[in-house]
């Protein structure tokens, strides 16, 4: 089975981030994020996003995500996310776990972008003692259908949310993706984002992403709140080396740059040499195809791993790993069908 | 500020480690844990513990240990552990997070081995409905002070609490230095552990552990289970990987043998040239010394990280990367004290 | 403003519970439910129930389904339910607290009856990692719209959920109803049913819902479970006393038929001298009526509390306590609009 | 078996509290705490109280607690308590579960008052991130061993919290028999508490206490809150009517007055004719008495429900119900232990 097109984490680390992670076995260091490595990572970090902000570097995303949104929402409240947000459908309700029963309230929107008019509709809605009041909203930069926000888009989803007092999260699990596609990243801290989760597997790195708090508040005893999460690494500088190698190296913005061009060359080969039609305009690095099952299931016999989202189109995600010629195969194969 | 004796976890990866992780950062692989590098190392540590398990990696102890305690007690039930064990001191209360409420018993004895006599008296306590009554046995191997419990004394703590329908977990974040000191690892799983820790980054490898289910039934939906706590690594072959290489190498244990004999050298350097007095028996990689705040603190100001414990005594902990040379300095420097 | 239809918690206690509260106001007794009127009230219930069980007596139906649920699924999986049932919509995601982030999954049907088919659809689909799969059925009966199942559709429901080994749980916050309207009480066990929620508050007593639980292994600590939920009555006899009352003198079962008499006269009394629909069968003490929202204003302004539901309609619902001659008077009313 | 003297849950309703609550059950009533009759108690509370501040009605003096320690720290934080405390040693772990895993340090001191000395070593205590650093203070007015701080201790303890930014909770289940040995209810805000939990139970109400959010901030969406976690009164009158009740009629203070009057005379007793000695200072309506198991044993045999207690007296407990002939006789038998 060829996995190159199953998802962005089936790629390995990128050559930057593995050098990076090599270079910082050197020595003892101190634990639990007070080294070096870590502090340089997170100047990077800010830098891209020219703002201050208190960063931790966690293992995966879905904690990532989960532990920002208990920061934001208690446990009798809720979280406003768009129906196919990674959070809603893909992390095992980690929210509700982190967040000890915080509620999380899905709203419609065409390939994986919030309604507004849905927002707003939600944000009417009258408070009452036994429902969850959305507390926070929650926006994912690029979205899970490959769709990427313009600045426009967030400011309508986030001034009506921060006016009616809400936190604000973004998961950036793509944000390299994102910012390849032209997202300016200074935006999320001028939008008035709250926790962002700054994406590091997908974008060439191990397991590791960023917890970003703009709003220094959100981060009162961060150390002891992760500890007591499990996400304290003893050995944090293999956390932070991969994302300074990407991101000294630029490799974090050419490898999704890469990504993104990968995924533009299938979907146009999809359109011209395929009746296939795309499910999502390819704004990112994943393209979602219109397929039937039979089809579907043909592919996967000929070993390309591929997935059926919930809108019932199949995906493929392109990563700083993918190769022109496996795009070509894959093509090729995709034609047969 | 030098952190060669601070703790086990400043030192970085050990070659053996470092080497198949970059080894297995090639190509594509499947995701989640179903990669081959993730079979492969769960079938070295069956073959080191001589029994079928359900194997796990997960990126922290904490959570290694928070996890498998919620597998065997209720939020309204309690563990026994000795009061110094890791889980009651160091973990932030992460049993109460992942255990939502779950109690915490704190049992005395020497040198962190729990007292059978203490064990009995919490055992023969009458269940009332207004406490947290036990429902499981944490047992730490080797123990947070650096002392190793026989099979022999092993039994006499797990029988008594099995007779009574606790469940037993083990702690082995230092199992390999406890295996380095002469502790048959066949036994876990004879002495009836239901679920064991089996440690990685004190041993060598980045920030991973595995837990190991010798009771099958306690691995129900595990994988929904790690999920839903942010334990699951989506590029899971970078936290079996430097299990695999510390396993296939024997770095494993040779590791945690230099590192016991450094512990043994300092020991007897302490004992020799100092006026200082061992506070327990040294019997795996940590020396823990009684010392006068005073000199604790000359220490410190002459360039040594070391921290004092509960117990009033200083820690020094030794792992695969002490070299001699080091620990002869150390002993230089104690002695002006 | 009359609150007599608003809901069958705006009447207040039965006379008979009344009456055995103030009987049981008689000298001391044992604390935290171990009192005689405690057992005397179980026992009642056993044998309304024609089936042994273990019964607990608490404070509220949204504390009572939600520890019920925390019996039945792991933090990491789900219950499946009508999605206008009480547990998804109106206890402010208590489940997801007692359950610890346990996931709520909303299947459809008409009237509040969960559809056969949706439900094995979702039975039917393929468990991964990355979701909460379900673990429990959660019914009601009579159900949130007012309607009451029939042995054979429970039976249809109950079976292939148990052949998935999934725990079923009865939310009868108004059983007394359904039993009122035909429905044989000693079908719960015999379609077995693992827990119980038998109603209290809504059929006359004070705030006070019993736990059954048939499967004996679920009531494991129970007591504990209880009193870490904040769920013991230190005088426990003023839960038990008002179903005493209410079942010695079967005021649980008359106060419950003319309940359902005087929502039949309501919804007779609205097909024949309104033009408004029927928005659900009339089986138990509920009447939903479809109605503009300017007609349920001028309803509200002539001083009738009644309230909208999800599904649009507005609700009118009648207790023990309603009275004839309101029920002819809030016709009239509605003829007016 | 005589529950005179097992605690002050054993006696019933008093009278004025059964009559408001008989009183209450007069017609239909808003629900879920809306009506009259709770704004009323209300009211009174704050009168007695002379502060303003937020109340809500709840079923147990174990969820109050929990409910309002969850509001002053955060899962990965600790409360700071006297270690013989209810909700330490009496609640199953309730703050845990409530709290998410929130901990709970338990603090020494005489006759169940904090030690000033030791709460200044704990707030001195260097924060680390491997520990749940304490965010509030946890008070017990009259305390677990029935005696009441004076206003003076209160200060000693509340203003270094304060000044660390702790929160304050007062556990006032037996506030009543604290107001009635002469502490002035007023300084409760005015000492700058942030919660109380205002006890109705042990005063002579049903299962009924009030928290009393001084700090308004903390009682934002508390109905979200309470009805989360089940501690919503459908039907609210049922909670509220008994403090009614004993605060129109001065029940609350002059039951409390009894109770401790009872207790003095039995403490007087004890002295005057036996040959035990009292544990603890008789300031409120507890009398512990140091008594060999043996006279413990043979106590109970003949009659008398009475419970050892964790510093190993055994505890007498006298209410509003306590009749003087019931001392006596206590005390005729003790005489022949």
């Amino acid at each position: 089975m060829r996995y190159d097109f199953g998802s962005d984490n089936t790629a390995g680390m990128a050559p930057a981030a593995l050098d990076a992670l090599v270079a910082a076995n050197t020595g003892y260091a101190r634990s639990y994020g007070t080294d070096d490595v870590t502090a340089r990572a997170a100047d990077l970090i800010r830098a891209r996003l020219d703002a201050d902000a208190e960063i931790r570097f966690v293992f995966s995303g879905t904690a990532a995500n989960a532990i920002a949104l208990s920061m934001l929402a208690w446990p009798h409240e809720a979280v406003l996310a768009h129906h196919a947000a990674h959070i809603c459908t893909d992390e095992t309700g980690a929210p509700g776990l982190f967040g000890h029963g915080l509620g999380l309230i899905g709203l419609p929107g065409f390939s994986g972008k919030i309604d507004p008019a849905a927002l707003k509709l939600a944000l009417d809605e009258p408070e009452v003692g036994h429902r969850q009041p959305p507390a926070a909203l929650s926006l994912t930069q690029s979205t899970e259908y490959g769709s990427v926000y313009t600045e426009e888009e967030l400011r309508h989803l986030i001034e009506p949310a921060k006016a009616r007092g809400l936190g604000v999260h973004m998961d950036g699990a793509r944000l390299a993706n994102a910012a390849a596609a032209g997202f300016d990243l200074g935006q999320i801290a001028r939008l008035d984002v709250d926790v962002l989760v700054f994406g590091g597997a997908k974008a060439g790195a191990n397991c590791t992403e960023a917890i970003v708090m703009f709003d220094r508040k959100l981060a009162r005893r961060i150390d002891n709140r992760l500890k007591q999460a499990g996400q304290t690494a003893s050995k944090g500088r293999f956390l932070a080396a991969p994302f300074l190698g990407l991101l000294e190296s630029n490799a974090w913005e050419t490898g999704a740059a890469h990504a993104n061009l990968m995924a533009q060359r299938l979907a146009d080969g999809i359109a011209a040499k395929s009746t296939f039609v795309l499910a999502h305009p390819v704004e990112a690095n994943a393209v979602f195809v219109r397929m039937p099952p039979e089809a579907h299931q043909r592919l996967n016999d000929l070993g390309w791993a591929c997935y059926r989202f919930d809108d019932g189109s199949v995906r493929f995600v392109c990563s700083w790993a993918t190769q022109e010629d496996a795009v070509d195969e894959l093509l090729a194969a995709i034609a047969t069908l």
